[in-house]
């Protein structure tokens, strides 16, 4: 133990403050465990007054804060920098769901809480949390707050911004603001939990939120659907979201790559579709009550074949085959990291623009890096795409960084003619922060000066990240 | 002219400020016109740069600014205070539609555009703006999103935050931030947007907007229903939340009172259901595309006969059986006028306390005040009750003042006991800063300071408001 941490031990009590190096580890790998992190220790608070006492001591120490939840971020937000002045603040402790009011819809939990255990929770009562993404099993609802986490339902329900009823959060002076509440409206002027929500850990600490829940969809219909391409695919979302009303959960597009990929990582995956197509779909109807979701999704299909925009599909027949076809998607994700370390992305252009910025995009790094392997997909709805470029399997490390670096810069340049974002819904972190400021205004740069200057005076929270 | 007005006059050109009296009236007399303010000028620019030359023309002249939009607001939040040192901005010029773009889901308005315009405009692009509103003829969108304007249509599509894509602010500092975007999805950190959504013209002018269209309804189901008790109607918006999924548009709750108010404003007004009951509901589904809403209606009023929460009903038959069955629910408010200087409240419980709330208030405010009348009527999806007193007939002035301080009193206490809000949607303007400043918390009080103090230093916004 060095130093500090003893005296951060001494303040705090050795059940809170972890600072041996072996098991300090798991909260200083990335998710995707290509990047290592350094901190002074880990801080593992048991109660709102345990974090407040964390940033008090932090303060008296010298030590700058670094929120950590599930850890599960792709921009290294809550990766610590310096063993010397960064601690860790995990909020996994404070993990219980204070509250449940299905007939409030709406539930209060804890930080730490798994965002799959308040999903279940949610769901034993008859309810639904709506944010979904591949991390939820590991996810806290904390770092989904504070990082505004998308996901693919953002089309129907928002992004965790929208799910958002009040927040209880520990600010930098170590004072807790409880702006927790069940209340559906209450517009008593400015709106002060937005400023915690998606700003990374940079202007305090969220320790719990109040959530919005919506009824327990009783069905759901999943189809895997064939396009000619990826306009054709806007085309069809866009006569979905006008025929399925507001009923639609999902409208995923993948490029015909994604198959062979999740059958790199899911040998088993059998393709549902015969035939080559050049762009698909996958699109979930789902909701509780008198509607009839098999039908609509039935009478959908006939519209959109009749239309010819649907040249192939099919439909789930049964739960779990309705899994197997989302396991493509997912399986697709796993087959990029197998093939090892690579450009993943997250831009969105608006909708009229998505299918030029990809061909554009894909055309220019076809050109330029001719061996690489470029995959778009993502939300259409949001017009939200991954594009990730794979360097080809062999190779070698070095070589990678550069084609990595290559690919972003190609992709950014393009992204910018379309006046797309950086980052649709994964945030800036440490990893985007260099291409977030080359973005930035001038005006939006005093704005944020100020604000942090108003809430984190000594730059305590998150220091690296944001501003 | 008074010299602070004709120096401003010079600064600005005479075309841009107005100064004379009898033209002044209308931006200084509240949408209720019991209330009439006073400032040095009216300042009317017609582009962007004159507000930001407007802006810092006021601060040369030491002059505070009160922005103004349609001026129908019910807080006082647009009217000026001072002949001396207050001048009203007013956005009316700015009214332009700069692009819809019904192919992405969105349009940018400037902040002068009268809300039923916007939606004119999106209705005829074949999309919906679903902000809607009693005073939607009147108010301008810049006044919707600063002051986070609700309405009927919140429970289905949210408050106007939940409508806006980005914004374009002037400063107190008179630069001009271009924050205006169509992207769905942009999770650049801290959302700065949402300082200026709902916080009533004191941090910056709003100037333009972007917004989130839907599609455009094809089918609009209306009913009116009676119930046993506003507890049933609570049950039956539950009922319906799950049953009508996300299909439903309204749910508004009004007492047996409703009929004779609307009927004294509307005369000619039939009341469509016979016999009598205690509570009242008009609901609403509606949506585009393939799902039938007039055989989910049905279906819905059959289950909610059978659960005996439904008493009696009538679904319209036309779309000018709707809107006799909506004009009950805008008569009943222009009744209340008709009856002179009352007491407004807006205010919002959790569900589960709607009943239970009102109940109780209306008891001690028959006891304290039984010559009075209390009618609650609102929002039940939101939990938000208009749970207003209406002095007898004859009840003299000053009378009306003490009776309407007494009953706001025992309202909030109520209120209080049930952890509620003093302001669902109308926002505190200077009306309501009294109640606002007593329930805040320090730690509320602390960021808000450190809010103003950081983006507006000199307190040259809206003075009187929020902070």
């Amino acid at each position: 133990m060095s130093m500090l941490s003893k005296r951060l031990a001494a303040k705090l009590g050795n059940d809170l403050v972890l600072a041996d190096g072996e098991g300090m580890d798991r909260y200083l790998r990335d998710w995707h465990r290509d990047t290592v992190g350094a901190a002074v220790a880990v801080i593992r608070p048991r109660s709102v007054t345990d974090v407040a006492n964390a940033v008090l001591a932090s303060r008296d120490l010298g030590l700058a804060i670094v929120p950590q939840g599930g850890n599960t971020g792709l921009v290294h937000g809550a990766l610590p920098q310096s063993p010397s002045d960064h601690v860790v603040l995990s909020l996994e402790r404070l993990n219980r769901i204070r509250t449940i009011a299905p007939d409030d819809f709406s539930m209060t939990v804890e930080a730490g809480c798994i965002l799959s255990a308040a999903k279940e929770c949610a769901a034993e009562n008859g309810m639904f949390f709506p944010l979904a993404l591949g991390a939820q099993g590991s996810c806290q609802i904390g770092g989904n707050v504070s990082t505004n986490a998308g996901g693919i339902n953002v089309l129907r329900y928002g992004m965790t911004r929208d799910l958002v009823l009040g927040l209880e959060v520990v600010l930098p002076n170590g004072e807790i603001w409880n702006g927790l509440s069940t209340l559906r409206k209450d517009n008593r002027g400015v709106d002060l939990k937005q400023l915690f929500i998606g700003s990374e850990g940079t202007l305090g600490i969220i320790t719990a939120a109040s959530l919005k829940l919506t009824p327990l969809p009783t069905q759901r219909e999943t189809a895997l659907l064939a396009v000619a391409s990826l306009d054709d695919a806007v085309a069809l979302y866009r006569l979905a979201r006008r025929e399925c009303c507001d009923l639609m959960s999902a409208f995923e597009f993948m490029p015909p790559e994604a198959f062979p990929l999740a059958q790199a990582a899911m040998p088993d995956l059998v393709m549902p579709l015969s035939g080559q197509y050049q762009a698909y779909v996958l699109m979930e109807l789902g909701g509780s009550g008198l509607v009839d979701m098999a039908d609509l999704m039935q009478r959908f299909l006939e519209l959109g074949m009749e239309k010819g925009l649907i040249l192939d599909g099919v439909i789930a027949a049964s739960q779990s085959q309705a899994r197997t076809l989302w396991s493509f998607r997912e399986g697709m994700v796993e087959g990029q990291v197998k093939r090892g370390r690579h450009l993943r992305t997250d831009v969105s252009v608006s909708l009229s623009n998505l299918a030029a910025f990809v061909a554009e995009a894909e055309a220019e790094l076809a050109s330029a890096l001719p061996g690489c392997l470029a995959i778009s997909y993502g939300h259409v709805g949001d017009g939200n795409v991954h594009l990730n470029v794979l360097p080809s399997a062999g190779t070698p490390d070095g070589e990678r960084d550069a084609i990595i670096k290559r690919a972003k810069t190609i992709i950014n340049e393009v992204l910018f003619r379309y006046q797309g974002s950086i980052s649709a819904e994964h945030g800036i972190g440490r990893e985007k922060m260099d291409d977030f400021r080359t973005g930035l205004q001038p005006t939006q740069v005093q704005l944020l000066a100020a604000l942090k200057a108003a809430i984190d005076p000594d730059w305590r929270m998150n220091p690296g990240v944001l501003f």
